[in-house]
């Protein structure tokens, strides 16, 4: 099976590539664990045409030998010279860095180490790029992974419904799912987990609170967990007690733009009409109530690319894995949100999501 | 009193100051944290002579109006036109920018809007340098958040103890710390919380993991909340059941060690003098076995300049927070670390961290 460093040689040195360098240089964290499967706060990946090394100091050594994939593990004692000696032995002449993850102060410094070697360093887009298209489609085991921290997701969901009592707070309830999800085995949370309810349930990003949930109230809970540094994340939206006709509409309204959008999610699609069979749902009674995009991808990082938004042309491809997020937020009122994270298939799609999406009244 | 945007305009531009600059933009996290109180995902400060800016998105504007410290809220719906417009409103010619946390892609945007504009954008340490020394000097309402940090970890030190029984794992001691320290109030923990037994009692920044713990083991707890975006560091190593002598021996020599240290904080001391209080006294039988520095300065960021290291030649200046965490690790055996955080006071010092340190045995 090829490992992640071999797509990278092949999308950067490959015959079809029209990429000029010799060499490339990953610090970011993710990429770097993308890349070699391993987590370590101290680490490069430093890929030529025809090798691969991850550099760790003595803290990971032992571990990276026993988990890196697809790389030499290099342990080393000082950063720069194990890396000079490494650019000298593949004689490397042009070496790619990061863009939007390197530090200045470290492009600077790397800036420097080029010019004593004579290696011309490029600091712009095109490693950003590659690897961004690479992370867009996921492989088996990455899938398996967000399929983990799915089923975590679903549980707490499950778990959490009986404390959804008049009187416990945002807050309360937050910590219990992330409780629930370290205690499952997750890794960490995926992102602060939002549970906003009632009037507060119309900010999109809001911050769990002090606030009291009421009868009546609609509860919007976003959340997802991490497992072997894969997120997952859904959201559902329950009601306490009873809604009225128009919260019924509202929700009625959200899960008819979620599963028609679901339903559209193949191959070949530009991911700003998929973002347009939501929306278009809404905006026929709820116009100006959708504030944000449809969907972002997911896998090592919580926001990845590409995203169902309005102006994404990008077209789906098998492999990558995609929330449908539609919402309504009425300002002073109230809000819904549904959300699954759905996997683009050669022949449509899968829903990687298995919480029950029918209106559920507590 | 003064707010932190004073204390960085007088640094910056102030009568004493040699820095070539009429202009200072600051955009990573914890600098804009520092500088106004507040946090969101997306904000800017821009400081000049007279005036400074909390730039931020519609998501943070209300919220932001109530709670930032010295800056006039601007909500922006495009940032750089805001900024393009208070940089000619301020006739700004030379703006300093982040160094060590701006983005390579940012700085080559900044670029690119100063030139625009025919600012001469600086990026070097020069404003790095000068935020790094204001915030090394806590305020009393940083000390005030960096004590109710520490409270909320002394509490979790009591809460914990009775859970310590044979066959407990690490990782739930470690999840047990973490829900007690979010369930007071804690809007974070300070780091990946440590909890090591027995062996992995040896890694000094080991991972929790299912190890059980059993009679004859020191656990090594190194802990810490987050209250009001400040940070608070302990750690504590208690023993299951007995200890040999030998164990006993290291435990007292550390103990030894960490209170001599502790005592020798004062004003006017090169912070490697109290480095070498803790480890001339573990070296004396235990040379090679305390392989990291004896603290770091807290506040807003866990692991802050200046640092007891055995290289720093920076003076002790009343208003430091710094730790004190010697150890001694003995790889196959066992380890152990005791740490505070302690106050430079102008006639001593102030050991913020309320937990006894003699040699609990449970």
């Amino acid at each position: 099976m090829k490992t992640m460093i071999d797509r990278l040689q092949e999308a950067l040195f490959g015959s079809g590539s029209d990429v000029e360098a010799d060499g490339a240089l990953i610090t970011s964290a993710p990429n770097c664990r993308y890349l070699s499967g391993f987590p370590a706060t101290s680490r490069m990946v430093f890929v030529t045409r025809d090798a691969a090394y991850f550099l760790t100091d003595f803290r990971y050594g032992e571990a990276a030998r026993k988990k890196v994939q697809g790389c030499t593990v290099v342990e080393y004692q000082d950063s720069r010279q194990t890396l000079r000696e490494l650019v000298r032995r593949h004689d490397c002449k042009r070496i790619l860095f990061e863009y939007d993850n390197l530090r200045y102060s470290e492009a600077e410094r790397y800036r420097k180490f080029c010019d004593h070697l004579s290696v011309t360093p490029v600091f712009d887009k095109t490693l950003d790029s590659v690897l961004q298209s690479l992370r867009a489609i996921k492989q088996p085991q990455e899938i398996a992974s967000l399929k983990a921290a799915q089923a975590i997701t679903d549980a707490s969901f499950q778990h959490i419904l009986p404390y959804l009592k008049p009187g416990v707070t945002e807050r309360e309830l937050a910590l219990e799912i992330e409780f629930f999800m370290k205690k499952q085995g997750a890794e960490d949370i995926a992102f602060d987990l939002i549970v906003v309810s009632g009037e507060n349930g119309s900010q999109c990003h809001g911050v769990p609170g002090d606030k009291p949930v009421h009868p009546g109230d609609f509860i919007t809970m976003d959340i997802g967990a991490v497992i072997d540094g894969y997120h997952s994340d859904m959201t559902r939206t329950v009601a306490l007690g009873y809604v009225t006709e128009a919260q019924k509409q509202v929700y009625d309204t959200v899960l008819q733009a979620q599963q028609a959008a679901v339903e559209a999610v193949r191959p070949d699609v530009p991911c700003r009409q998929i973002d347009w069979v939501a929306r278009s749902i809404i905006n026929e009674h709820y116009s100006g109530a959708f504030g944000h995009a449809t969907g972002h991808s997911v896998g090592i990082e919580i926001h990845e690319w590409p995203t169902f938004s309005p102006s994404c042309e990008t077209l789906t491809q098998p492999g990558m894995v995609i929330t449908v997020e539609p919402g309504i937020y009425l300002e002073g009122q109230f809000g819904v949100r549904i959300e699954d994270m759905v996997l683009v298939m050669e022949n449509g799609h899968e829903n990687l999501t298995g919480s029950p999406k029918e209106l559920i009244i507590l």
